[in-house]
């Protein structure tokens, strides 16, 4: 059976445990944290070197690292990747939006704020930046979300899936959905998509 | 035919540019800079939201932004894609890993140190976290080349063009690529892959 090593309240993680269970494939939850040095053990830098959470571990061994990547493999053939190449690179786009201008902030944020051990970290100066950013990426999502029902077009996708992970617990990092309102519409889009389960969901 | 919107110096832009000469397609340059304000000008940020280059404008009007997202959308169906379902994973997971652990330690680290305008932010802090980050960046990527030649497995993939674009300049951000010798093959293997163009190239 497929394993996922991850966090139980990291949106990154929950990404695949979501299309996992949209796709109604089981899998086996392996609890491995950032937060008490599981990432970084030897164990497990065996098989991620990267030392981050979620991985993937196929029935035969193989491993795959990195959410977004999980999601473009697991919904290979399925409603969740568009069969229309512009906007299968559309869903590409939003994915590496999400990773590189949404997730850096508005989830590093929320750990800053919420991961006792990163509250060292959390010096005015980051929070400032990671507001500042967030909210820039949130606009970006609120402009794009006011032209289409999802973020590659017409149907829910993996980019969905993925920019749902961390911007529906936003206000945790300190960010006000309510100056958004098309983010707001679509993320009840999100949760009413057959299948949903939330963030603490586990098999 | 086909338009991407981009800085000649910038690795992020130079990736679609590698990929358009390697598959022999046309295309037109369009110098917009970060540098300048260009990329925060209405014009441009009428096509891109995120106010970021390269942006690719194909012949009909469609835009797409994000680097790997073009590499993905334009190596499809061509040798730059593995056809095999895992290695087009790894392929992913790579290119993610490309923007998330690499290009904001490795390529923003020779932004702070090369661009005249990137100066107010090079404080000492800030380069001692590119720096450690980047450093971590190039050993997970010096084990993987001493298991396989390319990224995804045994062949030249998008992963490899991405991960090319700003580690092969990575001496200018103050990293010493002679502390990874798989690394230093590589960049060797890459470079001697049919149809390589230098950074600085323009159609």
């Amino acid at each position: 059976m497929t394993t996922i090593y991850g966090m139980t309240d990291s949106g990154n993680c929950y990404k695949p445990r979501l299309l996992m269970a949209k796709l109604g494939r089981p899998f086996r939850h392996v609890e491995v944290s950032s937060n008490d040095g599981g990432t970084r053990s030897e164990a497990f830098t065996a098989k991620n070197p990267n030392a981050m959470v979620p991985l993937l571990e196929f029935d035969d061994g193989r491993l795959l690292a990195e959410s977004n990547a999980m999601l473009l493999h697991l919904g290979e053939g399925t409603r969740f990747l568009p069969k229309d190449a512009y906007e299968r690179a559309l869903a590409y786009q939003w994915l590496f939006f999400e990773q590189y201008s949404h997730e850096p902030y508005i989830a590093v944020r929320r750990a800053l704020l919420t991961f006792p051990n990163r509250k060292k970290d959390a010096t005015p100066e980051r929070l400032q930046v990671t507001l500042e950013r967030g909210n820039k990426a949130l606009r970006v999502m609120e402009k794009r979300l006011g032209e289409t029902p999802f973020f590659a077009g017409q149907s829910l996708s993996v980019a969905d899936i993925a920019l749902y992970a961390y911007t529906h617990v936003a206000g945790e990092g300190g960010f006000d959905l309510g100056d958004y309102p098309a983010v707001g519409v679509w993320l009840k889009r999100v949760e009413s998509d057959p299948g949903h389960v939330p963030i603490g969901w586990l098999p």
